[in-house]
């Protein structure tokens, strides 16, 4: 049982944005702190930008940031769009070929324990995981982006 | 995010003993109400067996039968046996890469939305899901095969 990375690095992005909130944060930037590649990245946005997490500003000077504050994106928000499928089993599903599946109670027990886990997931948002950590912005290296972007030519 | 074909069969085949109780269920019989092969019967049967959920009766008239009531078998003690990892994440792992893993606030949240999970799977045993359904016997041709068995050669 384990989360998409899709999941596991749109949270991160949301997090870099958030620790770098009032600014534009540019792709290559996020790409290194996670050792991802501009691509992958891309591709993770895009459901973001869909669900109105953040938003993408083009050009030279171009980046991305938060759509809306980070205390009202929870966990579960970005689980809900960027998992594919909660089917726990193959009970979830219309084709199964189980001859218990209607109303066995393995189903029911599941879902509950999925309700459980979202109920979890939904009482944190991005902010909270920003606030976890003081020095958030010193492991991303984003006061050293700005050091450089403020050094002499 | 879901659970393993390994994890889902395990607690299948828990049922079916459980609906069986007082008899020895034959592998064959077992295998077809689930439409699975022998083979795999057996292989998710062997960590059933070590961790004491089952016992095996070998020979001619030979099956399987639970080897502790089935109210004192949880779903969360099945879960815990069969799946293989609960590292929900790359930072639940000793050999990430993320910048942030030291005492990140995601890691965190998702412990404890797996411990919510958890906790929902140890409230139902074996026996719950038998009782949340009065036809189980009918269900997995269980009455079928004592007719057959009570039939005249």
């Amino acid at each position: 049982m384990r989360l998409t990375r899709q999941t596991n690095y749109a949270i991160r992005i949301l997090m870099y944005c958030a620790a770098n909130e009032g600014r534009l944060s540019r792709i290559p930037d996020i790409a290194q702190a996670y050792s991802l590649s501009d691509l992958f990245l891309f591709k993770i946005l895009q459901p973001l930008v869909e669900a109105g997490f953040v938003q993408t500003v083009r050009g030279r000077n171009g980046g991305v940031k938060l759509a809306k504050p980070a205390e009202e994106i929870t966990l579960f928000d970005v689980v809900r769009v960027t998992e594919e499928s909660f089917a726990m089993a193959e009970c979830f599903e219309s084709d199964t070929e189980c001859p218990l599946v209607e109303g066995c109670g393995l189903n029911e027990a599941l879902r509950k324990a999925l309700g459980a886990f979202f109920e979890v997931l939904a009482s944190y948002t991005i902010q909270d995981l920003i606030d976890a950590r003081p020095n958030m912005r010193d492991l991303l290296g984003l006061d050293v982006q700005l050091d450089r972007a403020a050094a002499p030519i």
